[in-house]
Formats: structure tokens, C-alpha cells, sequence
């Protein structure tokens, strides 16, 4: 068995001598698997039950936390859209390899009850976060500051005094028209790389937690703009949001806390890989290079 | 329908008086999906048959461009190994969603006639390119320069005098122990975001031309560091030279020239993103977000 990173392995190696000087003094840095084995429960915080949602497909469970604090609207609406079964039997209807998963009402016509088919864009939210704002020490190309809010990975201009989430890989978002107000039902999941040039163009509302891998056994579109001859095939069976279900038929999730100094040690330790595998060093990071680390607690 | 963004749309749209410069006047910018549907035949090459591989599974086939400038003991040492049929019957036993798939003799001990099991690392190349070499305008993080060459996404450093390919979605890259030279046999494709902070310190070696969605669909493995319980389910049926096929039974692929007009506007457009749909242009990208575009052609 080879190895092509040791992202598990838990020696703690001594550093080159010539290490770059990182905020985080690289020398005390622990390898990333012993600073989330040894993360004080303090550390971590339980997925809000409420701000969670649960896409069933036939493929597996995914499950995605709501960001209420930067799209308090955009959550409200499809927590309410969930709950009048309006996803239920619809389908991931537009599938681009390496890009995006799109699902909803492929017609626009499914009738609403009470959520909203369209809502006023939240591309941007007028707050720093300041002191739950975790900054990354390395410079952005497509932000002048870049971090981590909540366990999102997220943006700032404290010039503007506004903050945004990034599109990373999991991203949980919005689709829209040429109208930045048309959004509402369609909503996408980044299944690719990054898609960074996408922040401030559309309202980034969540982050899947869990069950990428079902997203990634979808099948591809191949009419133009990815879109399926036959979306059937990709199937929502229902959403749902976790806390309507009986807490025993909910999946338990716990969250690295990023404002925490596991986090903090964390991203140092992204940044400069102190594992004795690595002979280039980046001493660098970006903000979609940082996993927030998510596990399963057991049931009681 | 919603739209996420307009990747496909053909509408040259006027551009806000306030835009940044680049490089490239924006305001000249056609949309990417113009470019590219536009673009003379002169700017398109076929993938060189002799150096691509046929990775073949039940999910799909594999097309992955051999990169000989950059790695040349690798590319011939593959090649040998697929001509005398190693890797038939093996398997892709690690796979981490959103990181890579390797492939390859798990156990370490097939037997090999003419192949190495072990190379001297092709981590950089002591070269730069210069004429072929096609830079981007921005700062990246991770190296002193980045751009593309030979169709290839690359960094280099001019001070040192050496290139390297960056490990982007789809990179085709060597594992290795500890050891910097012990790597020969086992493959791995990054199947996830882009990972950088690998760059130097394995040897990337090719690019996955087409087939991604087939790795996919792959298992994830459960057990430590990715490893699945039962390698079997992601059988690799057999990696052939595409050379060594008779025309007829190759999927002839064009790749527009990474040196080409066509491609130096790509990355103005990919950087600008002129499409009307956009309200906050990025002016900057990164060397994982222009993917190289490559077309099959008809079979005469």
C-alpha cells in the first residue's frame, strides 16, 4: 500500500529548520488527524437540528446545514418549501460533472402554498462577524478577506462592512435568472471544484455536511446547459428539515467549532503540513483547502 | 428553468464602463462559450494517441493525456506497464470523496517483466517553457507563476528555472511512500477540488481528458485513509496505450491549444466573465478554474 498524503497519520515529526515563518508558529503545529483525534468536546457543537436539512435520493442521505445568519430569507423559505412537500418527487434536473447538482421544479409551474417562488437576492450580508470571524493569514484573489463564520467557509470586505460564504466544493445555494431577484426554489449544490467567481452573483445559504458522495453517483445532463433528457433518474424523494423528525430518526452530526483553537491550529496546520511525507511545504492556504471537520456522534 | 450561470449563452453583452483592467481588454472579451464554439480549426490538436491512456472500468472508460515533457521516465514506465498488461484486472482500492482516486496493485507484489516498480521522482522540471508557456495575470498562492502548457495546467518559477504541473480536478499523478523515489506503479486521479499544497511533492503526470464522471461513480472506501474493505467493486478492467488500438477503436479527442488566440481570450473571459447574467465580475482567476476544453471529433 502506498500512501500519496498521510492526512491520518498521527506521528508528530520534527520541522526543517528553514520552515517559513506562518502565523501560527509552524513549529508547534500538530498534524491535522491528531488536532481533530484529540479536539476537546468544547470543540464541537451539534448541527442545529432546526437549520438542517435532509435530501433523500435513492442514491443516500444529504444532509445540509442552513446558514440563517447570512441568508435568514433564503433559509425561512426552504425550510417552509420543505414542509409543504414541495421538493418531494422532484429531481436533480440539471447535472454538470465537476460543476454543479441543480434540483427543484424543473417547470416552474409546481404550485406553492406557502413558501416563495422568487425572493429578494441575499448575495451579501451587511455584518463582519467580527470575533466569530476566523480570518486565513494568506491573501484572496477573489476577496479581500477570506475565512471561516459558523462553520462556513466565508468572505469579507471590511471596507463595505459585508461578509458573503464562498463557493467551495459542498456549497449549498440558489440558482436565479438574469433578474437577482429570482431566485426561490432552484436550488444548486457544488459537486466540483471551487467556483469562487460565482460569490456575490448568487446567495450561498448553506454547506452539505454530509452524503456528497450520493450527489456524486447523480447522472450527468447531457442536453445543453447539462440539463437531463430524463431527470426521473435523479429523484428527490423528499426533504425535509431534521428537527421536524423524532430525534431518534435524526442523523447526529457534530461540527469542529471555527472559532475554536482546534480550528485555529487546524488551518495552521493546512497551511504548512508538518507530516514528515511532505518535501515542498505551500505555506499557504485558501479558504477552500480547509475542511471543517464534521463527524457522527453515536445515538443514546 | 433557472439558470445558474449562463456558461452556454452566445450574447455579447455591453460591459459596465466601470470595469477593471486586465491584461486582455474585458470590454473586447467575448463569453467563453463563444470562444470556444469559434474558434479556428488551427487552434484545436488531437490528442497524441501514443501518449494517451485507456482506462477502462465497468463504469465507464478513463481518457487520460500523458504529459512526456514533464515526466518522461513515468509516462514511459505507465506505458509499459499497460502494454504488458499490470494493471488489468487491479483495481481503484482508495478512494476519499472530494480528494483522489489510486489506482494500481494494492499489494505491492504482481510481478513485473519489463516495467519499474519505483521511479526518481519528476517532481518539477528544469525548464520553463518559455514560448509554449501561456501565464495567467494574477498572483497565485501556491507558486511564483502559473498558467498552461502543452495543455496542461502548470506553475513555475522563473528564479529557479523549473516547471511543474498543479494537481487540479482530474490531475494524473504518481503515490509514493515517504521515500521521494518510491513511487511507479500506483496512480491516483484527483476526483475532488483542486489540491495545491500536493504540487512538488508527487510526480503529476497527465490529465484526465474525459471519463470523470465514471470515477465518480466509483466506492468510497470506508476503512482507514480511504481504503475500501472490498477493492474488487472498482475493478479496473485494463489500461491500454490508445496508440496501440486500431484508429477505429480510439475516441479521438481534440484539445484546443493551451499556446492558441482562442485559449489566451478563454482566460480574459474566465477572469472577467462578461455574460450579462453577472453583477460582481471577478477580474481574477486561478489556474484550476479554466478548464482546457476538449471536444470529440467524428470518426471518418
Amino acid at each position: 500500500m502506498k500512501r500519496i498524503t498521510p492526512v491520518l497519520a498521527l506521528t508528530l515529526v520534527a520541522l526543517p529548520l528553514c520552515a517559513a515563518a506562518a502565523p501560527q508558529s509552524p513549529a508547534k503545529v500538530r498534524p491535522p488527524a491528531q488536532i481533530i483525534a484529540e479536539a476537546p468536546a468544547t470543540d464541537w457543537r451539534r448541527a442545529d437540528p432546526d437549520n438542517t436539512l435532509y435530501i433523500d435520493t435513492p442514491r443516500g442521505r444529504v444532509i445540509v446545514e442552513l446558514a440563517a445568519a447570512f441568508a435568514p430569507k433564503h433559509v425561512a423559505n426552504i425550510k417552509a418549501l420543505a414542509r409543504e412537500h414541495f421538493y418531494d418527487g422532484l429531481s436533480f434536473y440539471r447535472v454538470v460533472d465537476g460543476f454543479v447538482a441543480q434540483g427543484g421544479d424543473e417547470s416552474g409551474e409546481k404550485p406553492i402554498e406557502h413558501g416563495a417562488r422568487a425572493l429578494p437576492a441575499e448575495f451579501t450580508h451587511k455584518q463582519l462577524f467580527d470575533g466569530t470571524f476566523t480570518p486565513l493569514p494568506d491573501r484572496d484573489g477573489y476577496a479581500p478577506q477570506t475565512g471561516f463564520v459558523h462553520g462556513f467557509p466565508a468572505a469579507r470586505d471590511p471596507n463595505a462592512g459585508i461578509s458573503w460564504l464562498t463557493h467551495c466544493p459542498a456549497a449549498f445555494a440558489m440558482a436565479r435568472e438574469l433578474d437577482v431577484d429570482s431566485g426561490g426554489t432552484e436550488f444548486y449544490i457544488v459537486i466540483g471544484n471551487a467556483q469562487r467567481y460565482l460569490d456575490r452573483n448568487t446567495t450561498v445559504f448553506g454547506r452539505v455536511l454530509d452524503g456528497m458522495a450520493a450527489l456524486q453517483k447523480l447522472q450527468r445532463g447531457n442536453e445543453a446547459m447539462g440539463m437531463l433528457k430524463h431527470p426521473e433518474e435523479n429523484q428527490i424523494t423528499r426533504i425535509q428539515v431534521a428537527g421536524d423528525l423524532p430525534a431518534e430518526e435524526r442523523t447526529p452530526l457534530e461540527v469542529l467549532k471555527t472559532d475554536s483553537d482546534s480550528f485555529k491550529e487546524l488551518i495552521a496546520a493546512r497551511r504548512h503540513r508538518p507530516e514528515s511525507w511532505f518535501v515542498a511545504r505551500p505555506d499557504y492556504i485558501d479558504v477552500c483547502s480547509v475542511g471543517v471537520p464534521t463527524r457522527q456522534i453515536p445515538t443514546e
